[in-house]
């Protein structure tokens, strides 16, 4: 089994000044552990809600540190200091609007105010960038939403080959 | 309880050159008045369906008349001069794909034919702006759909705190 | 009855390479023969996953070959030379989200990785464009999930009158 090197960028003005401790990002960890069975490597970056830091820490979390998987918390909501998903956006060749829509559609179930989130997601080169919401909270509900898309998407954009026993994984036949 | 500015911008080529009564702007009207609280002030343009005249439309409602929430009617579907949509991209600076989402699914039970509106939302500054169709008979339909998160929304851009016992209307726990 | 010329754009390395036959462009004519009572005229395209060669094709079939309708097929997913969507986009003067919302959601009952798709739908004067996948199992499940709202769509663009007598078609009365 291939190691998978993986990207969690907190994007957070009171986190990453300190003002409280990061949950959402250790919930991401928690759990994509759970479910791949390759060894994984997971890359943390904490920046504040500026566009440029975020674009400049997924570029860093893509190219340098090659992750084949990027998950973003936070700055997906309407208030001006929530740019998480513009720097998806500019570092992105291709944008994913399923993973957005499917995302809307589970939260919705949960709150009205889902559709105030713009969370998005798309591809760098080999690498699948996903926003997901700052709130712990809605982590669990978001990835478990789009999880089963993520070891195909992966195969297509020619990442590593995860492994997973989670049944909702799916790879279409060929 | 503040005072709320709300802007109704109706682009019909028709309304505007008096062939025939604008019905959705005071449809408008008469669903937000129904569900806000809060003293309203409304602010009424009826243009024709000309890119440049909606555009400056919009700033004039969010710039000097100092609306928190901006409602237009008109314009969304695939014709030529169907351009509300594209005005509104160009005054906003974020999106807000999960309106368009949110209206066109609740539409979809009505008529097949709700893929065909582009319609949207987005924020300007302390502005929200979401596009309606042009049928008074969709108004209701779509501005319920959203309702529940327009209050919480004004909330996250810094708008007045609007009142509603609407029990629809959602905002999250802090 | 007008006559109707339809554009079918089948975009694969390996079918234009001769590799393997083209079974989705077929299965589009087929669909549409079954729905559209009007003499229908076909004008197909073969190319390889080459934006610009995408990108003058259906160039070529809206404004040559006069199609009121150009369906693609192949190139919507994630991978590098998944171009279509992108051509999609650089030929129409307004996107239809409506569209790919609809057919993300009718493939998502059949698999998961439906959100992989970026398939979408726009407008280029008075010509629609939409994009389905490359396999022919789905085309079907595509084309029944939107063919409902076509003619009207070209109604509404200045294309020919679409004779159906298939009961999902919908034309809201005026």
């Amino acid at each position: 089994m291939e190691h998978i090197r993986i990207g969690i960028l907190t994007s957070s003005d009171r986190a990453s000044a300190g003002v409280y401790e990061d949950k959402s990002g250790p919930a991401i960890e928690a759990f994509l552990k759970e479910r791949i069975k390759n060894p994984l490597e997971f890359c943390y970056l904490l920046v504040p809600d500026e566009l440029s830091l975020i674009q400049q820490g997924l570029e860093h979390l893509c190219d340098k540190e090659g992750c084949s998987l990027v998950v973003t918390t936070g700055g997906t909501g309407p208030a001006l200091r929530d740019v998480t998903v513009e720097a998806t956006e500019l570092v992105c060749q291709k944008m994913l609007p399923g993973f957005g829509e499917k995302m809307r559609a589970v939260s919705l179930q949960y709150v009205p105010t889902a559709i105030l989130s713009r969370q998005t997601a798309g591809i760098r080169n080999q690498s699948l960038l996903i926003n997901l919401p700052g709130k712990p909270k809605s982590i669990h509900e978001c990835l478990e939403a789009v999880f089963s898309s993520i070891p195909y998407c992966l195969d297509l954009i020619g990442a590593p080959y995860i492994q997973s026993d989670d049944p909702s994984v799916f790879r279409p036949k060929t």
